[in-house]
Order: C-alpha cells, then structure tokens, then sequence
C-alpha cells in the first residue's frame, strides 16, 4: 500500500470518479477520494495538487502532443491537413479511455467552475495550435481561423465520440466531424 | 448632478475604462470609478452590480440580438449563410464604438480573471446559436459545428478589427473573416 504500489495514480482517479459522481465534485474531499482509495491523503498529494487536477492532469501533455504533431505533419499539408494529423495524434491517446473520458465530461457538466477551467484548456490549445500554423508559414490571421476551426471540431468530436452508443476509434470521429465542417463551407 | 443625469451610464463606463487603464482591473475600486466620473457608489451601483459587469453589461443583449438574427434569417441559407447574417447584425451594433472595443480588449487581456468571463461568454453564445440552428432544421451534429465555427470567425474577426490600423466597418471584417474560413476548405 501507498508508494510503492505500481498503480496508486489510477486507483485514486477512479475512486475521485466514483465520488464526483456520487457525491457531486464540490461535495468530495480529498480525506474522502483517498479514504475510498484505502490510501493517505499525503499520498493523493503526491499524485495530485488538488481534487480539480484528477479531472486535468493530463491536459498539458495533450496539448503538447496535439502541437507537436500540427507541427511535424508533412509539409505539403496546408493547414486543415495538418490539423487532422494533429486530431489523429490526440484521437490515439484516448484508446480504451472511453469510459474515463464520459465519466469526466459529465462531472464537469455539472460543475461550472470545472467548465471555466475546460474552456481555459481549450482556449490555451488553440492558441498554441495557431502558433504551431504560423511556424508553418501560414498567415496569422488564417492561422488562427484554423486553430479555432480545429478547437470546434476537436470540441464537437469529443462530445460525439463520448456520447455514442457504441465506441468507436476516436480519429474516425474526429475525421467525420473535421469533414462535416468541409461539408457546411461546400 | 446623479440620478437624472442622462449619460450617467456612459461616464461610469467612460471613468472606469480610464481607470482600468491606468491602474489595471483588479487595483481599481468602485470608489475610484465613482470619484472619476464625480458620481457617488451609489449612482454606481444603480447602473451596475459591480466592477466587472462595466466590461460585460452588453453580453446578453449581444447574444440575443445574434441568436434573433440567426434564427431570422431568410429559410434558403444554410447554416453558415444565416450565421452570416447574424454576423452583420452584430457589426452593426458595433459602428462607433471602436475605442471603448479596444480599451475593452486590452482590460480582458491583462487579466485572467476576465479572459474567463470573455470564454464563457463566447461559449453561451456557441450554444445559443447552436440552438436556433437548430429550430432552422440543421441537424444536430452541423448545428453545433457551424455554431462553434461562427464563434471563431467572431473571435478572430473581432480581434482583427480593433487591432486594425485604420476603422473598417465591423461587418466588412467579419466578412472576410468568415470567407477565410471558407477559403481554408477550398
């Protein structure tokens, strides 16, 4: 038990989970998240800053990664193309993570100081993904339309990937809807 | 001098955007607000609920006014032909006010506080015009991407028209704004 057990950050992720949903996330304390985890608070602390971070703990690396593959997507690409490299990349990270992901979304549907902070995440995305574009030679001001543009798919992907009734790979989502945005324009 | 005064309103904001300026948002008080514009607290909070809601008293009409656009617009256009129009509207609100705009933008930017409100702000608006895209009979899916593609192009086209060296009527921004968007796909 505690630090030397291998998978300590994800027993405490699914019982903050279990407890945003059963509870409601301003309801859950810490004391209780590691309590249900049969583990410490001071271990949650070593693993979390707070109970917010289990919901965003990840956001920066995503949005690394999301970056990292606008920027490096071959250079014939104009900037949609490169973009859909950059959802390809994001759509692999969340294998097998469905379940996580839906129980996520709703906890933060429910709560709007959660909803601030993922619209802070989204909005930080888009402006690196705009920075990424114009490292490309993309003009700044298409560079930002196509980051927002790729912001509202990736939004609208999630939502939809989330919400089917069946689990489908999430890339295949993410295609669709970047190509729903081709069809509105046609 | 007060509570007949017809363009109270007006010099509260006027006084505060001076101030928000000169001091920042978060060291201005409704008493320097009131001292500058030579008011009382009082008068001030006749008019707004409190320091922030200078910055964002419009938003609702805003929204409203863009959404009624929206769901308006003549039955042939597609979604984004309406959001369009819906653009237009909201450029005209804007004749006029390309100062207080700028100021305004310039208060938000330095404060994180209020960039959040501005993203909440922006994603009300997304699921306002969402909905009425569609009560238009969009399907859901295209609703909600048009929506959020008609919220980029305000961001994008809003930012380029307050930063732009030389006053362009606001529509005209949006306009092009919205064509490059369209250009993007092409």
């Amino acid at each position: 038990m505690g630090r030397w057990e291998p998978n300590t950050r994800e027993r405490l992720a699914k019982a903050a989970m279990e407890l945003y949903a059963e509870r409601g996330f301003e309801q859950t304390t810490v004391a209780g998240i590691a309590q249900r985890a049969g583990l410490t608070e001071r271990t949650f602390f070593r693993h979390y800053a707070d109970k917010r971070e289990v919901l965003f703990a990840g956001s920066g690396e995503l949005e690394a990664l999301f970056v990292r593959a606008v920027a490096e997507a071959p250079g014939g690409l104009g900037p949609l193309g490169a973009l859909a490299v950059g959802l390809d990349a994001v759509g692999e990270v969340f294998t097998g993570r469905r379940e996580f992901a839906r129980q996520r979304q709703a906890v933060i549907a429910a709560t709007a100081e959660l909803q601030e902070r993922e619209l802070i995440k989204l909005a930080s995305m888009a402006a690196a993904l705009a920075g990424a574009l114009r490292e490309r030679g993309v003009e700044a001001p298409d560079a930002s339309l196509a980051a927002e543009v790729g912001i509202a798919v990736f939004k609208v992907g999630f939502e939809r990937w989330v919400e089917a009734a069946d689990e489908r790979p999430m890339g295949d989502v993410m295609r669709e809807a970047l190509d729903g945005v081709k069809g509105l324009v046609r």
